[in-house]
């Protein structure tokens, strides 16, 4: 018997009607034959409201207490999910992220997921019980609770369904699949019918919030079919799998927008070996991740160097910065909060050339100036003026051809 | 260092500022040198939004997802507890019913104690962490999230103040202390300074909601000294201990009414051997608590039995007893709901005679009809009609002296 793991987010289980539709969409799922686990998040807006219970009571809030404190909406949900089954006749029970053996480091509120052993699961399975699990949770050695970081749901239902070796993990969300760009942003946009995991990670990490990075990666990692589907309306939906031919078809699979970096820029940086090595290592140090970063090249003995944080980190990295800016004899720090960064990912770039030069003469045609390029294999990103971001998208989608694709 | 266990109830922790001046107070008591370990129960209206979500998911929640459900609750304050004492700069750490070791049966959502471990408060203290419990929850031998029934933190407290040897148990509430009478309804009513466990027992039984009876119970047994203050207003409470000889000098310590008592009457019960035993049998087999029976003497082959149950318990009681009535060919069964039970309480009636008495007296000059009665060493219970309760506790809150007592 084909064994499925259900994921559904915090709109799915927004309400007692939605979870009303999630106890269907179960029992449909079940009286198809087959196996099947649910991963829950918390009802939507209640980790919001936790979080501002939390800042009320303290400007700082410990990151252990908050995971006992956020760890406690999936446990409502899963409650709420089991209790309906077990009320129309479905042999469900709710497990924590303790009693699923979600096992993690200590790094609370954005833990990594150490192993999962499963062993209640797998005897729930054996008894016949539909197991509805709470995501976003697990306990690291000393058996405190911890929590996965936002969209840690999806990884949940990711590592849980490689553990129990799943024939397949759905990732039920309020849109029906993957897009070659956000619909709301590009209109002639089109769900995207199979992905592969590289290209699936790429996006994540460039702006689309479809699924949670680091939930494709672990995907990759363990070779778990996810598919992505909406909760609201029946229909086919994305299946994240392993690259396969017929895949190579398009060059570019998707167009991404992200407003979520700021550009830093030292003005006047010393000219003298070791000097990037001192800012980037300061800023490691501080755990700020840098995205891109460039150098002008520079005929006196000074240059400007520019690089992206995200824009959560700008309050923490600005005066790390400046301390450093001032003990290295730079000018001056300048920082942009106005920028965003386009991205065209697709495996098709290794075999196809020419989208990188196809990309800037795009962008140029439309009078959009590009501040900094960064490239993979699969994809090509650069930074431009935020306000020009619609217009970048819109007109890069129809460049590569994507608006015919699929249509 | 003499170490206290402190326990807040729902009102105390109902909002962010109320949740500040439990740190106060916790706060205060590490200043005044005392080693503390707080118990929280969930904010007021919390325990009640579940209960309606629930009901809202299925008719009759299971009652396993019920305590995966409810446990949430205490989760939420122990970590904004916890969170803002941390940001106070004070060595806090939240721990959950499993982590302190509440080990309990499986009799989900009113689970009974078996033992408790609390190796991780133990340890906690040591290193100079105060701890913050939650109460009211538990786990079973199966790993699985229990709770103790409504006023279950007042247990999970005594119970580890009992754990933990501590020198005393505070039980912060929204009264300042145990009164001769609900002060609501006797205005002359008076704060009672020390009182016996076998009293604080009959009182919590009988009416008096300001501890819960099982908690006495087994602050009885394990010799536990439970103070009842407020968290509101300082001042001195009341210190609930063995009897000792000054407590003789009041034959009556306290007056009660419950009205959650309903009276069912099997009218024309054959007069046969058996038939009692049949029917509380029956009635026991469903879980439901009996509190007075009475049966009326008869000259002829059939008589009326009367019982009271819990109000709670009378929509499940009813359907039984009529079964059994027709089982046995009594006539009829009537249900009276408009009742109430007036008790006087003290150790001193074991020396002092008369009050039963004087009792009756009183509720005779008054005009009040006594329907049932039944008496044990430390108390007499009346049941009377339930309109002229309020009229009955202050006539005899007045009649045995307790008026003038400690005003």
């Amino acid at each position: 018997m084909a064994l499925i793991v259900q994921k559904y987010g915090g709109t799915s289980v927004g309400s007692i009607e939605r979870i009303h539709r999630v106890a269907d969409q179960v029992s449909r799922t079940l009286r198809e034959g087959y196996q099947t686990v649910v991963v829950l998040s918390a009802m939507s807006g209640e980790t919001d409201r936790l979080i501002k219970l939390a800042q009320q009571a303290t400007p700082t809030p410990d990151e252990r207490e908050m995971d006992v404190l956020l760890s406690t909406g999936e446990r409502v949900t899963i409650a709420l999910l089991a209790m309906e089954l077990r009320g129309r006749g479905i042999n469900a029970r709710s497990y924590t992220g303790r009693q699923v053996g979600i096992m993690t480091d200590s790094a609370h509120t954005n833990a990594r997921i150490a192993r999962v052993t499963a062993d209640r699961i797998r005897e729930a399975l054996e008894e016949g019980i539909v197991p509805v699990v709470a995501g976003f949770q697990g306990i690291n050695e000393q058996s405190d609770v911890t929590t996965l970081g936002r969209g840690g749901s999806d990884l949940s239902a990711v590592a849980l369904a490689a553990a129990l070796k799943a024939d397949r993990c759905i990732i039920y969300t309020d849109v029906d699949g993957v897009y070659t760009a956000d619909p709301n942003i590009v209109p002639t946009a089109t769900r995207i019918e199979k992905i592969s995991y590289e290209e699936m990670l790429e996006m994540a990490s460039l702006g689309a919030k479809v699924l949670q990075a680091r939930s494709v990666e672990f995907a990759a990692k363990f070779k778990v079919p996810v598919e992505v589907n909406s909760s609201f309306k029946e229909g086919k939906g994305t299946l994240v799998t392993k690259e396969d031919t017929d895949m190579e078809a398009a060059a570019v699979a998707g167009v991404t927008g992200d407003r979520n970096q700021a550009k830093i820029t030292i003005v006047g940086v010393p000219d003298k070996p070791g000097v990037a090595a001192r800012i980037f290592g300061t800023v490691a140090e501080a755990h700020i991740n840098v995205d891109m970063i460039i150098q002008n090249i520079s005929q006196t003995a000074a240059t400007d160097l520019s690089f992206t944080v995200h824009k959560a980190d700008l309050k923490k990295a600005v005066p790390i910065i400046q301390a450093v800016a001032k003990d290295i004899e730079a000018k001056s720090v300048a920082v942009t909060e106005a920028i965003a960064k386009v991205s065209l990912i697709g495996v098709g770039m290794r075999s196809h050339s020419g989208v990188a030069a196809k990309m800037f003469e795009v962008l140029a045609r439309e009078g959009i100036n590009i501040m900094m390029i960064s490239t993979s294999e699969i994809k090509i990103s650069c930074v431009i003026d935020e306000k020009y971001l619609e217009l970048a998208m819109r007109s890069l989608h129809s460049a590569v051809g994507l608006d015919q694709i699929q249509s």
